[in-house]
């Protein structure tokens, strides 16, 4: 390992990749020209249909490259060998990225959201279509024990996760716990909290952890917030929808 | 027809019934003594198999009366003859009523959402509980062209649909109208408005239209809109889940 400027640009590279699956989610992607498309996965068992011919030629036409595989092959790189049909695509998104980056390079004035245990796809799709019209500055979102950006994801974000920048990280809370020591404050999100969302108003770089939808933030997670608040509720509601507090926090300024 | 005060009393009682089928939620609702219910209804050609005979020990302890019905009048109480399992109950619930009832006892000020083609249960499900918790004052819901109160839109309100005013009607449109009638103004969502809601600061009563998921505002409720008013969004989002907008609308003074 080494820190040269090439090997530093190399990583941020593969860490912008994101690999999605499914003949239906991956032509999709490979006809929008809006998205920056690294390479086309094929497994070599794929029966050469419609589908896959179009795939080939779509990536012809716009210069990508093709790469193909054993079916064991492909698996490894889609990781979903039941839902990716024989098809994988990776994406260079230039908002896809790791929390420890974004620390390197954060500015003085953030907020982000930070998801633990949010584990239905649909959720997390409207969460980052809901943040990202919020205005957040990115999505701390860990590889396990969280949904992953896969098609349903990207359906139910409508586009948006194309948008925003998801910044993923091994351990929830060794992460926070990064954030907290650059200077961050940790608001962890819950309806036990004394104080509403509205009481906040420090200036620091914040970050909102959002828990479980039904076991809400867990307990190593919550050891890093520096303070619980609550929306405030009426009617003795109990819950709102995660998707719905993560756009209450987004959009609180602006309206 | 009368409108002596025992007519009124009695029609009024009636509007407030809601009529829930299937066999887990009427469970559900008879062992929830929070939940005021009127009367179970059983098709004689129900097996009485364990769960029956609950729900009938649950109405006896209740004193709640049991009316027996062949299969094709619980099905005309029910009006879901293939989701009803043989069960339905009417619920009386004080905040379920009719449109027309609130306008004859409206207040000065309050703020009400109008639901227009609104399909999808999980979706009014979550308005319901999203403009619950942030204190609406009720949500007109037309007989037709949206979701109706059942099992699914129960289970996605999370028991919200219980406290929230919901102000039944025919025509949304002509509705629309005896409200700005009454001196309601009627803002009608668009991510095409040219004002943002925080533009909004007129004192009158206020009424926002939520229109369909994809294909918004109808035009006849779209006429009845003195203004149409929108959601401020960043980074290019088209548009908002209609649930997280009924949230900001609800929510709006309070964050």
């Amino acid at each position: 390992m080494t820190d040269s400027p090439e090997y530093l640009e190399k990583r941020a590279f593969y860490d912008s990749l994101l690999t999605i699956y499914g003949r239906k989610p991956v032509l999709e992607a490979l006809e929008d020209l809006s998205l920056p498309v690294h390479k086309l996965h094929l497994a070599t068992s794929n029966r050469r249909d419609h589908l896959i011919a179009r795939l080939e030629q779509l990536a012809t036409e716009r210069r990508i490259e093709i790469a193909h595989w054993d079916r064991k092959g492909l698996s490894r790189i889609s990781k979903n060998a039941r839902q990716d049909q024989g098809v994988a695509l990776d994406l260079a998104l230039p908002h896809y990225g790791t929390a420890e980056r974004f620390l390197q390079e954060s500015q003085a004035k953030y907020e982000l959201l930070a998801l633990d245990g949010i584990t239905n796809p649909q959720n997390l799709g409207m969460i980052i279509r809901s943040a990202c019209a919020g205005g957040i500055d990115g999505i701390l979102l860990p590889r396990k024990g969280c949904a992953q950006i896969d098609p349903l994801v990207i359906k139910a974000s409508t586009g948006a996760v194309f948008k925003t920048r998801i910044l993923r990280c091994d351990s929830l809370a060794a992460t926070l716990e990064q954030f907290r020591a650059s200077g961050a404050e940790i608001f962890g999100l819950s309806s036990h909290a004394e104080d509403t969302l509205s009481a906040i108003n420090s200036d620091q770089p914040k970050v909102f952890v959002l828990g479980n939808e039904t076991r809400g933030v867990g307990e190593a997670v919550a050891r890093q917030c520096s303070r619980l608040v609550r929306i405030p509720m009426r009617n003795n509601v109990e819950s709102l929808n995660v998707a719905v507090t993560a756009a209450l926090i987004s959009f609180r300024h602006q309206l």
